[in-house]
């Protein structure tokens, strides 16, 4: 059962505003034994007001000891099953430099790669390129040209680059010519169904040309395709939700992952307090706004614990500035944990609140993780989150009579 | 949705051990209004340095409300969604007597029964005839003969035993032989789907050369079969896990549940002590260990408050020489309670611990019903206890990029 076939039929329209912050990899862990998180270590007044204000709880991004990467994270966030719905990897790719997916795209995370003379791979990240090399060489294979399609070929970072293939009756579904070992064959591009053979073909002249137009490079002679994905089929906020819903980031990864569930990208913001002018600008013409705040997930990535720190105090301090603008219903989330001791995303429940006037508050008096345990939210799967600021939108209806 | 689907994807190997304690029946109620339960009343120093150490919660065996069987209450436990998978009756009485089920196997639950001259039951259970004296009944059964197939007869207590046919060709799906009533015909066995006729044809044949054999006994001269299953289709610990796993019981019942998943039954202990001192022989071989401790379960049927108060501070007592060993991650459970006042099974969420490195620890400062509930696992579903277990020794990679 997808919460989405009750939203869909329950939603009620109202002027009622709903504003998600997403604090990326907002939870974490105590650096030893019985210390205190990340979050908890931070000077967070505002956060601690509107946990005593709001309601707390653990949001589990997608089931117990599942840690999520950013697509999975957030669309649990945006309410979408992350089982359920999944976001192939080149179309995950292609959204995270900022390309934005048609419905007859399919996207390919492409590696440079070095091949002998007999076309064995000999370096399958082509000695890891710099980009300073390897961005005119994607540049070069936009010269490929295949009758029907239209090319397109991003350099993302170093080995990587990302092409996709635009047409009609191009499937998603092909296997990835990487062989994943060295001394061998690239693999043929293979279509896993018959909806796919098109694009296998046309993956396959890809790469014909591609060879000629990469012959003599030193390191970058070749190339290989992993994660063959067409855009995922998402229904939209306006659809599920009956919200005009907008977002409000800084990286192209969540700008995208928000688009590909119908959200408006608004604004060119490249700090928060940037974002928030951005939301206030646009406040009337939006009823929901997703705001993506990346650096709690960095600094942790980096495993550096008082970075994390510092960058949670930030994202605390503009608060005040968004809960001026008075969203009937604020949320502040992170799409899963990244504690700084591992250096990683984690599967841990991450500290949600939620404030609204009818939101039943509960004993909590600051926002960290041990306080949320105490919390009226309890644990829940983040997927629930969306029905809940519905409900508190007064968006949602009865269910049955 | 299936959290194998997921785990057998993701999961990672490593060096990492994990140990799952299951005190069997562990959770209870207070004998009075206001009092403490078995485990609350019961000393257990090592277990609440646990709690303190770990994370608490409380594990729904199935889902609220259901009390399960050590069928079910197990499978939960070892991540295999007791909804979905299920023993049938005759392949559990049959595990339970440590009878190794394989896959040509159909195993059925015996009583032997009294007839009168026209073949009516006038006894469902022969009079309660005493084990001594059913047994070797149960033997000469052994002298069935049928044509290609397998036949196997096991005395289990009183009027109840065991049939395995074992041959080509046979399904699980033949409906009981017992009416549920006296002074009426017994039924004949009727396949439910037509993979399972030749079992029906099988049983039959049974049916009449058991007629012969047991006729002129004054009490059991017939028999009713039941509960016919085949081997349950379980996958294994290490297709869906990537663990080498290894159960480490005393009855019968619980090494046949491991081994149902898989799991390699290690030893031949008799005691809780000798249970752990062939974790510490094994402890290189495998990368997962269940033991099972039973005497909570069994002082709980019985309604001895005081006795299962003290066999929980004889499974506290051994928990020093399990930690000695060292596990990245230690779990301590139970497959469902088995309060004394019910004097049986119950529905109650289960006190759980789970201790390691990166665990995200709670404010729990004691193992019991009551402060579980402060714990940061919440309550959860039994099932989701191995997706945590992995997540915890870091044998789960991340879901999605």
């Amino acid at each position: 059962m997808d919460m989405h076939e009750l939203t869909r039929e329950l939603k009620v329209q109202n002027d009622s505003k709903i504003v998600m912050l997403v604090a990326d990899g907002l939870g974490g862990l105590p650096q030893q034994p019985g210390g205190l998180t990340e979050l908890e270590t931070a000077k967070t007044p505002n956060l601690d007001q509107l946990a005593k204000q709001g309601v707390c709880g653990g949001s589990i991004p997608v089931k117990p000891g599942i840690s999520p990467g950013s697509g999975p994270g957030h669309l649990g966030l945006f309410g979408y099953d992350p089982i359920k719905y999944t976001i192939g990897r080149g179309a995950l790719e292609a959204t995270g430099i900022g390309f934005e997916l048609g419905d007859k795209d399919v996207a390919i995370r492409c590696n440079f790669c070095t091949l002998d003379d007999e076309g064995r791979i000999t370096d399958r990240r082509a000695g890891r390129i710099p980009t300073e090399e390897s961005a005119p060489l994607a540049f070069k294979l936009r010269e490929v040209a295949i009758d029907g399609i239209e090319v397109f070929v991003e350099p993302v970072k170093e080995h990587r680059f990302v092409v996709v293939l635009r047409g009609e009756g191009l499937g998603g579904n092909v296997a990835d010519t990487d062989p994943q070992a060295t001394g061998v064959l690239r693999l043929p591009p293979r279509a896993t169904e018959p909806g796919s053979q098109k694009t296998a073909q046309v993956a396959e002249e890809f790469l014909r040309q591609a060879g000629e137009l990469l012959a003599g490079q030193p390191k970058a002679n070749g190339l290989t395709m992993r994660g063959f994905s067409a855009k995922p089929d998402l229904p939209s906020y306006e659809e599920v939700y009956g919200l005009r819903a907008a977002a409000v980031a800084v990286y192209p990864m969540y700008k995208g992952l928000a688009q590909l569930v119908g959200m408006d990208v608004v604004g060119e913001a490249q700090t928060l307090a940037e974002q928030v002018e951005i939301i206030r600008q646009h406040w009337d013409d939006y009823d929901f706004f997703f705001v993506h705040f990346k650096y709690t997930d960095s600094t942790g990535e980096d495993g550096d614990f008082a970075s994390k720190v510092a960058k949670t105090e930030e994202f605390d301090a503009e608060i005040v500035n968004i809960m001026e603008l008075k969203p009937t219903v604020t949320i502040v989330t992170g799409d899963h944990s990244t504690p700084a001791m591992l250096a990683s995303h984690s599967w841990h429940p991450v500290p949600t609140l939620l404030v609204a006037d009818y939101c039943r508050t509960d004993p909590c008096q600051s926002f960290g993780e041990a306080e949320c345990l105490r919390g009226g939210l309890g644990q829940f799967e983040a997927k629930y989150l969306m029905p809940l600021a519905l409900a508190n939108a007064g968006r949602i209806g009865k269910y049955g009579a």
